[in-house]
């Protein structure tokens, strides 16, 4: 009966870096939260407090800094498969890598009806994220890359019913054929591989969902979901599952009767707690192992 | 030497209305957090537990609930006017009414080139707010309205510099003459009187905020407000003062010389805590009495 | 009709210094958050962007740090003093000085049934705070201490009751002689002076107002704040007036009729938003004029 | 290459249920967040949007305030697990339940040395939790709890070394034998069976793990942890495993030599982000399998 040290991992988690391109007056700017950590032998810290194989979270975090300045940051992806890659190869006892990177969103403000030079307003339209797994090197090198999107709030008004559903003793919820659909949506789909135009994927994959959710005439949260999954799944190969989380943001609408005033879908009260709490994926039958993939990441059934 | 009641005043705060108008199919939406407060002759319910002068705050919330249904919104202002006038006709005791209102704003999910009839993806670009107080009616009626951005972030890679400061035995800062600058900007503008087309106004005081950010080359966040806030003022002659609280959020040059790296201008550290605070105002000689247009706004010299 | 600079000022913003008392192996621990801001003539920085009078916030960092090593800390009503008066003897555009510290609670990690040397777990009933104005120095110096505390969390399962309050068209509040009442407080005092034990006037007062909340039979949330800051005035002659800003945190008793169950007061929702928001103040007829001592405190009356 | 329903559940999250013991005018009072949630056969409202099977998340959320009264709460995890099994026998396409609950923790208010009857303040020393999976019913039925503690922020002065660690070319860090240790703890260990004295088991786990970390001289988090770990093990026998996130709360010390002050321990800069995450299990050798026990529990490895 043994007591032993299970899985383990460290890292730096949330180094804000902005990575400045000035190659033109037109300056680009990426803006990101990026968490690194690293699994393998490092039974000897825990056990002895013997450091010898630990390399510092400071020295990650001095890694993210200057790899973005040495070799560019590119594409999430890009720079979390590169700074992986490099975790392996320069510490001896690592055997995995997980890279977690998150990019805030900036617009050019608007001057004389164009996007300025060098000046920018922060954009909410969700938050890109990337979780990316390496594990070994050379020939035997596994990678799963996970990308998403999340704090994408969406609403419709109408065209969202829900009723037929089961009954028990403690069903009261009334039918109805037309409430307003809301969500703070979190998305993240796995890719089947790494040859793929990261930016590129990730404007259609965000877009297809938006699209999907607009037009997608609703019975219950789950069939949006499901329904928003599978066209990203058709339209994109390189793309071998997705996972939705969906808080069900209710908008209950108010009773005004009791002011003799009537409520034909007008005034709602939005609510914060409690909230339904969707959760689904969508699957290619012959998509390659997960492996690993989705180790660590909250919210995901 | 009494002991006795001082200033007091009382409400429900934070009431989420959304408020859908269904004239069209294409619908639109206004989502606001609502804030109503009354102060006036309570002091019974202070001193002796009286409370046959108090409209409980769960009628202030009905009241802003059927309001929006029986009257509708339109613009923040206009509804919280309405909304204070509503409760000093109808509150004995009340003397004076505080009504703060958030608006969240949404936009219409593009399909096929063109934004939805009733899907919206909520935008990140600020919080519009409004902070409303009317002291009594009819002759005596005094009106102030205060109205906002809140959360509003930008960011210039450049055409900021900051030296030939005050230096004490405390001082290490370097002297720069390119740095980023970037702030969370809160600003907030006294409007002269309420024959105002809210909305309009609000656009162009927030658009000119933008532009002035992009164009004026700083020689610091101060001169940089300064600049803003006096070009609303000489485009807005119905904007009596305006005030604007924003933090300095620091963004770090990495040093990347231990690693004989060069970092011109790239490679920045986004830092959290602390940072700067900057709070300056812009005002009008010829200016009408704030009176308590500002009482218990947060965050303002 | 001309545009000018407003008040301002300018400062840094919660800078989180942790200051360990080793005199002896039983270590003491002091965790801040402090910020530090100047008003004065500092015209020339707005208009012109001179900086020449402006000491940079990052030395105001530097000063908080330096004189936490030079000259201790103690209570934080001391140290927050000590800083305004340095900062009005170096600075000489500065005419004011206002300092904000939160203190941050640890108690010692019980060991053998006695509180460790050297650890520690944080604590969390609330947090305590001052706000510090000095203007001036010498003959001139005018100074406001208002201290408090804020996030505690308090809660009575009974002893609350709330009827006889004015009812209007929107009106459908059941009246309830048994409800819990819930809240969390933030409570600020303003000093009548300076010669104060500040650590024991914290505690007393603290306690103080605990002690009431549990006492006193409610009759509304207007009535226990006002038995609270009575108490305290009473019992502290050197407090001249108590602030309380206090959000009835609404615990909704569960109708579970339609499921024939019994609630006899046992099953309660606690809601999020909105929440009643009552703010009270309780002053003594000869206290001192409050000058600026108030300016910026969010939430009160 | 067929697409289809990955994984999902649904259920309600954050309830939040306050349950009052009034048997004797000496009040009790547990105060819950409690999200639940199903998986099984939900296809049909997925692929189909057809919600037969669907017993609704507000449904769910009654049940919650339902059983707290008819059948009372006691220890969360019994409660989680009378939850599961109600929805496992109540809904018939459900094929497995997970309960998470969040216990917050309310003391007596002190009035003349002794408790209060009915008045209560929040406490803040962490956050009581536990995520209860139940699969089947019968002879079949599997059961996981896995119970824990979160936002337990510790801090030592001294006790902690930190050298002897791996360098590569992007080290800078120093190697100390003198450093504060801090951390906000996340702790969830996972029973071997449920027959367990839940209340008693917590209270003896929470202090053990408070007095290792009080007493370990660390010489690296990751050992501080692994002995933590190692005695809750030894100890508990009822417990199969422990997994503990821990982020290094960095406490920088700060190089007063600019201005001619040592600084021996004694002023530190308590950093936000980026910090050092740290994840650690420990684990019995002969534990029985996991199973789905910690799926969707976000930040461990």
């Amino acid at each position: 009966m043994a007591i032993r040290l299970g899985p383990n991992q460290y890292g730096k988690a949330e180094v804000r870096l902005v990575r400045v391109s000035r190659a033109t007056p037109r300056h680009d700017i990426r803006d990101l939260t990026v968490s690194t950590s690293l699994r393998g032998r490092f039974d000897a810290a825990h056990v002895r407090g013997d450091q010898s194989d630990v390399l510092p979270t400071d020295s990650q975090k001095n890694t993210v800094f200057a790899l973005a300045e040495r070799d560019g940051v590119g594409a999430i992806e890009d720079f979390a498969l590169h700074l992986a890659d490099h975790f392996l190869a320069t510490v001896p006892a690592a055997e995995g890598a997980r890279i977690e990177i998150d990019e805030h969103t900036w617009e050019r403000i608007p001057v004389d009806g164009r996007g300025h030079d060098h000046s920018f307003v922060r954009s909410g339209r969700g938050v890109r994220t990337t979780v990316v797994n390496v594990d070994g090197s050379g020939a035997d090198r596994e990678v799963h890359v996970v990308s998403g999107i999340k704090e994408l709030t969406v609403l419709k008004t109408t065209g969202s019913e829900f009723h037929g559903f089961f009954k028990d003793q403690f069903t009261t919820l009334q039918e109805t054929e037309d409430r307003i659909l809301a969500t703070s949506l979190v998305s993240r789909w796995r890719y089947a591989d790494t040859k793929v135009d990261w930016d590129k994927a990730y404007d259609s994959i965000v877009a297809l969902q938006l699209e999907r959710f607009a037009e997608i005439h609703s019975y219950a949260l789950q069939q949006t979901l499901y329904g928003m999954g599978q066209s990203v799944l058709e339209n994109h190969p390189e793309v071998a599952e997705i996972k939705m989380s969906a808080p069900n943001k209710h908008h209950f609408l108010v009773d005004l009767s009791p002011f003799d005033l009537d409520n034909p879908g007008e005034v709602f009260y939005a609510a914060d707690r409690p909230y339904g709490l969707i959760e689904a994926s969508v699957v290619r039958d012959d998509a390659p192992d997960p492996g690993n993939a989705w180790h660590g990441i909250p919210g995901f059934c």
